[in-house]
């Protein structure tokens, strides 16, 4: 049996609470013991190879450690890079994370998620790439835990959040093909109803409009973000022979949408060019190499864990997106 | 102030440690209440929106819900599809997961992430591509909580695994590439003094020996089994003009080769067969397409989570290992 923390106060003769409290590791709590129970008392514990429970310790301390992280089930190719500007940001203040699962679009996974990670007192939330019914996001306002979204824009005000500007991303990605020279664009593969997908779609209609080019519905082909929604958006747009560009949802879409054109006979780029959202590790491993437009994943990671330790002024800010070229995008030189 | 369990406590007239047990959801610990303590407690709960903190109710209960998972710290590309099979068997049985992040190669790293976990009363703890060393294997004896190595084999007898046979994996990788005829094979991007790159090394060996091919020491380029160590390994392979075939340490190492093989215009596979290790999603999106030894990492994390649950008895297993066929293989024809 591991030792408790009610052990050692029966070796020491003294109660429970004042083992808690000099085995904190907080002075403010021990500091009005005498100098030989604080030692005595270590050296009890040390002799008996005790290991704190951090539950009871927080329970006294009433302070958490502790930071939760709530991801979506589905697979991305980013949520590593925000967790490691998490890990980083925690580790420096010894802070441990604990990371839930929230289904995709189930208000009951979100709220089970939710429960997980307020039950256990944690002392912030992180939210990454999550959007949450209303219902919900009353239930993480009442909890009192401050919180941060990470990685999508909230609608609501009062809803904090570290994230690109996804209306800028779309614009950005279509207005780069039309500098050079397309104007028959597509933009697939991206989950329109979101809220990330329908301020990306804004983008590319903006871009569109801004350059005079007509919106054409039957290019655009949504999706939920990944590889095969590449795939199968590039089965549909072969039927569309005047088609020059693609503007991928996200890097996943991206490496669908060159792999099946290459199986099609479409040379990328000169025949078809091609651009990328997220700017991942991913842009190098796809062949040819993917020109994107990249996102500070590891910097929303940092900025979101600084917030939520320091805790004094939570705030919503976009963080700074660049395109990093690839070999995807050719320039059109005729039509 | 989010409502605790002595405010119920003293509403109701009874001690907090009654409120615990009645909100615990195990009817062993309430039964002894009469069903209208048991009844007001609940609503009273119920009325001042009073969410559990379980921290709280593991410490009266004695009982954890929580799995701990330590992974390494730098990015692998099969970890999700493990902790997608624990997530799986963990929300079955309504129990959260916590995940820290050890160092690679760091005692005292390692020995941090294994106090992060295990101070936290987990019920089991699930130790993903990590080798300890001996100092810190003994701490984890120490602990008394039940653990599973997955994805790496572990030398000692007493630390279980689940996890593939990497001899094996190398053996199996040689050997299909000397049956598509090539004899002029490279074994690249393993990280070699671990256990899983000696053992593939070893299998690798083994397997040229069976065929009467002489091993040679500059064919064997080690790394750390990441993108990078592939471009690199094909920069030293360069010079190597009779080399026809590379066993690549993991998908991502492959992914390297095949990329840097294409710069130096190598063709792929017809100049060059190249094979990879982990059969992950990665196969899909690398061009062309590839031919890799899969493991069963979904597997893994369904079998390691449910022997931990059941805690009955703790065993060592191998999973299967399968070739997962591509493009980047060809046979060779003539020397």
């Amino acid at each position: 049996m591991a030792t408790t923390i009610k052990d050692i106060a029966r070796i020491a003769g003294v109660s429970p609470s004042t083992v808690s409290r000099i085995l904190s590791d907080k002075p403010s709590l021990y500091s009005g013991y005498a100098p030989e129970t604080i030692s005595k008392i270590n050296q009890i514990a040390k002799d008996l190879n005790y290991r704190k429970n951090r539950s009871a310790i927080e329970l006294v301390t009433k302070t958490s450690q502790v930071l939760g992280i709530i991801l979506p089930a589905s697979p991305t190719n980013f949520a590593q890079e925000i967790i490691a500007g998490i890990q980083k940001v925690a580790s420096l203040h010894d802070i441990d994370i604990i990371i839930a699962y929230a289904g995709e679009d189930s208000e009951i996974l979100q709220m089970q998620a939710l429960k997980t990670i307020s039950e256990r007192s944690v002392r912030g939330i992180l939210l990454l790439g999550i959007t949450l019914s209303s219902t919900n996001a009353h239930f993480l306002r009442s909890t009192d835990i401050p919180y941060i979204f990470l990685s999508v824009a909230q609608p609501e005000p009062d809803l904090h959040f570290i994230a690109s500007n996804d209306f800028d991303i779309g614009y950005q990605a279509t207005n780069y093909l039309i500098m050079h020279g397309h104007r028959e664009i597509a933009f697939v593969g991206a989950d329109i109803p979101s809220c990330v997908g329908q301020l990306r779609l804004d983008g590319y209609r903006q871009a569109l409009k801004d350059h005079h080019i007509a919106y054409r519905a039957d290019y655009v082909i949504p999706g939920n973000w990944l590889y095969d929604d590449g795939i199968q958006a590039m089965n549909m747009l072969e039927k569309l022979p005047h088609l020059t560009a693609v503007v991928a949802g996200s890097d996943l879409v991206a490496a669908g949408v060159i792999n099946r054109a290459r199986q099609l006979q479409r040379r990328i780029p000169s025949e078809l060019s091609v651009i990328g959202i997220d700017g991942t590790a991913l842009c190098d491993i796809i062949y040819p190499q993917l020109t994107s437009i990249q996102q500070s994943f590891y910097e929303m990671g940092i900025k979101g864990t600084e917030q939520l330790i320091q805790q004094t002024n939570i705030t919503s800010s976009y963080t700074q997106i660049r395109t990093k070229k690839g070999e995807s995008v050719a320039t059109r030189l005729s039509n």
